[in-house]
């Protein structure tokens, strides 16, 4: 069984990771890292887990966790990422990384969206992407798995089938997402302020986030041509979820039916994408791994809509259902 | 001072355009229709009026609402309006219709989106839209006022001048709106219990919601020929608010400067619209007749971010505004 | 593996139930029964078990039920509830009853708080309430079990240790108990409709609860003398959850410590109720079966602090724990 | 027309007071301090004033303060407003102070619960609390006025006719009060970050706030004996509204008529208290400055239930009802 270490104990994807792996019976957690001071216990951070996981937050150096563990769940920032898991690596572990260090391929693209260098530079454009629905065969042998933003989730996951069927155009794909404030991670911010964004919404960082370069990546790499998209991001009152609606110019003349059948045909034997005909909302995957999808025609545009948990199929659940491939676990375990 | 009927009393917008004229130095209450068995006090049905509107909820014709009133303020449902317009115009009563009613001046466009037959065709065409911002002149003398729908208003004001400055095409405009549950109504469904709809976000009748042709409508007439938009609208849980992104193809090389500059010329002396240089929140006019506006350029793409209150500037402030427009009072009157 | 069927599957017990019992190695759903016209498919009603259940909502005569099922868990109303029982229990089912129909021993008091006559008054006072913290050792041989409503398993889990010590009064006993929305049921109506509740909190049926007979008799069971609780139940914006306070005059002199100790020993080996030093919130046991319990002294007056998932720990996770006890299972499998 | 300045513009009692006085036919803002940065427009802070009032935070020593306004009102923090008052008051202005410092009549009091020592201890005993309902007659010549805080409110209105009336006794009062989150203020903390408060309901310094002694004081004033309540608040996941829910031992034998009739009877002439029948919502308040009360006898124990808007009633709006008083307004300007 092997032996898991949770870099980043003290946020919501680490409790939320935290909570898959205490019904995975093959997943050992050995450590939990943060920078916390005094190393509190988990309980103490995470009241919901009092009684579940008697571990208190350490400080430990690559070194230590690579002695301790066999596979490591990265839920550090980007920059922190980059700068510990060559580390870990040598060190014989591997790791899910969930922050976006290793999801580029280009260090320039990265250093031009992120204001920073990159410290691991040359691992870049050798790291599997880890959405299984696109790049499952490049899973089970990775060292690494660079675990996708929970926006691209919800946005690739509806256009790579269409783009790759030739049925949408590559250019112009307008992307209007809106998320759940838990996103926006667990440091109190003003913009975080509960009097602050409940019964408030709110468009932030239109066509300034980051995840807008790792969704034209990944499009890109499916259409085999160079995507740009146009992706406004969006603030909603509630804890989690996230609603994806994007608009695309029809590659030719396709009707609604046809689109669906596509996506349909394309996630068939997918165990979390559930292709749908009515208009999914978010609570409908609440808690789950799956991405809910469904397509509309709507005067000659091709509309998709389509929902995941941010926590879950945007982070912790994909990390896991990475892990279970990366170790030959049935791909759904613990994760239903 | 003008003596004022509401009718549909019982519902949300009713509630807050009563609170809105109780602080009108120049508007009288004097009688509030609805069908609720037993002509209860309005305080039982908004129990928030306790002690600030001594009337009860009545069951009157339209001859009865006539000889009672010289103003009538319509928060009835489509259908239901245009069946009682007519007399009480006859009757010598001036009109705030919040229906849709009259604002569509073709009875056949009405009849495809409506499902019905429309019940006063001929006045069709002659009813100003009672959006002050671009109709204002017709207004004072008008018997009859057709009050702007709230997704139209929110996406009209933003997007009408930059097309009648030739800023964007008038084909493939796209607009995703998101609203909270009180645009929904006070009736009680499954799709607007708490519980269905808290901490859960979804999209809803996707190109075929009934203010389509309205905003087709409007925008057409401002920018000279015929437009068809792309709607999406969205459900969010919150009370009140509607934000909305459009996205356009700019008619030629504008800059993001160049839009607003557009913006803010055309608003400038417009007590109710503020165009903004952040990204505003639906908080921002919460409890307001404002409408919030900025712009964006990306990748190419014109974006307009906007906001409003759906029940005030979107509903009873509008409603309110036209009134003072017709009377003659201070357009802002009551309304800050 | 015991083939079960669910009474009533169109409600929201019935669907945390279904979601619990997906995961159970040994609990096969045969059959989920409602009154739903046209036997619709559960996904249509609860989109979120989309591809994880394959049963169509089916209306079935007890007998029928009795042929299919070994096992019974019924979410439906009172009154209803125990038309049915009888039969079930005469076909050989084992059933768990989610409705108050045989939680009180006295017909008398039944027909006082729910106004109606009891439809099968012989079996009262012979049934075990469900609450396996205080009488598991009747639940293994029981045919039928009344689980707890979700407000008494809140107040009596922290009050019944400490009646049982003789440390507080049984007379004067004060319950404060909120309560997130779900409680009232997935019927829409006018005091569940969103934007009535949102950003609204409101005291309900205050004195007059119908949990609060159930709430005198259990605690009066263990403090071996009539109790007569003051109980008023609010009403909170959100989906879940319950939080009890309680107010108790202390029986002697005695310590906040000792009241802690007390909780802590009571509730030593309990696999879901945990005895916390911190004030828990209700988010602390959104989603789990636990229940998690403080106290204070205050000026002399001893209070208890409770929150539990009232879908969870409140009806369906506690209808499993029954379960599992009742079919000789781990206690806590699939609900962990 | 008094010339007004705001101390502390930048939280929410600020920002509701600052729309309040906009509607003021009698005020004149003149000055709004705050210590951020760089003297930003209060548009850059509060966006919602966007073109309503054109001041920027300045930073000003109370002689400056003194020197430009007639009346101040004091937004700030306990122990800095007491050492600012007394040259405010020395500079010719009258002051509104929303903070904690000149409530307490006793020193040792406030040292005791707010950790500190007061730096104005002799001025306190003669400071008029600002509740009109109880000390109206003390307020218009006061230089000085110490506006309550919002749980005292919500809990003095209902107990202090029925403690005058001898209807209960003063011994044992329990008040149990939940509050929106805008009452912890705008400063961002984990304990109001949006994620963990919504969907989340748990009780706070239990027996330990700060407005225990507040109630105690003016209850024990009323009742003309000392009193001691037992305080519980409580943390409600909204932005508004406080519901709070007494209990009290009757002193006599009396009937729920009796005790609302005392009620009434106390309240006839007040514009902002309402006695209601029916049990009261906080939204029935949300963004007035009215109280709404009823009373219950439950198994013999008096209840009383009330509800207000925490920054209205609780802040702002009781501090604007005290400048009318002061400056002999009518009492409701600006507040209906």
């Amino acid at each position: 069984m092997p032996r898991i270490a949770i870099l980043g104990g003290a946020g919501y994807t680490a409790l939320e990771l935290i909570k898959i792996l205490l019904r995975h019976p093959e997943a050992e957690i050995v450590a939990v890292t943060d920078l916390h001071e005094g190393q509190p216990h988990v309980a103490m951070i995470h009241p919901s887990l009092t009684g579940r996981l008697d571990l208190c937050l350490e400080q430990l150096s690559p070194a230590e966790v690579a002695a301790r563990a066999d596979c490591v769940f990265g839920c550090l920032p980007h920059g922190v990422s980059a700068s510990l898991v060559p580390q870990l690596l040598r060190g014989g572990t591997r790791v899910v990384d969930f922050s976006a260090d290793y999801r580029l391929d280009d260090p320039e693209v990265f250093a031009t969206w992120y204001n920073q260098k990159h410290a691991d530079p040359e691992r870049l454009g050798k790291v599997v992407y880890g959405l299984p629905e696109l790049f499952r065969p490049q899973i089970p042998d990775a060292p690494l798995v660079a675990n996708p933003g929970c926006y691209p989730t919800s946005a690739i996951l509806p256009l790579a089938p269409l783009l790759k069927a030739g049925l949408i155009e590559p250019r112009g794909i307008i992307i209007d997402s809106k998320t759940g404030v838990s996103g926006a991670g667990r440091t109190p911010r003003l913009t975080t302020h509960y009097t602050e964004c409940n019964e408030s919404m709110s468009a932030y960082n239109v066509g300034r986030h980051r995840h807008t370069p790792e969704i034209d990546q990944i499009l890109g790499t499916v259409a085999g041509t160079p995507v740009e998209v146009i992706f406004a991001p969006h603030l909603v009152p509630m804890d989690r979820g996230i609603l994806t609606t994007t608009y695309s110019q029809p590659a030719a003349d396709v009707s609604e039916e046809q689109v669906l059948q596509t996506l349909r045909d394309f996630y068939a034997d997918e165990p979390f994408v559930r292709v749908v005909d009515h208009l999914p909302g978010t609570k409908d995957s609440w808690g789950t791994n799956f991405c809910d999808i469904t397509a509309r025609i709507v005067r000659g545009r091709v509309l998709t809509i389509s929902c995941l948990d941010n926590l879950i199929k945007g982070a912790s659940g994909a990390a896991v259902q990475n892990f279970n491939i990366m170790y030959g676990y049935p791909e759904a375990t613990a994760l239903l």
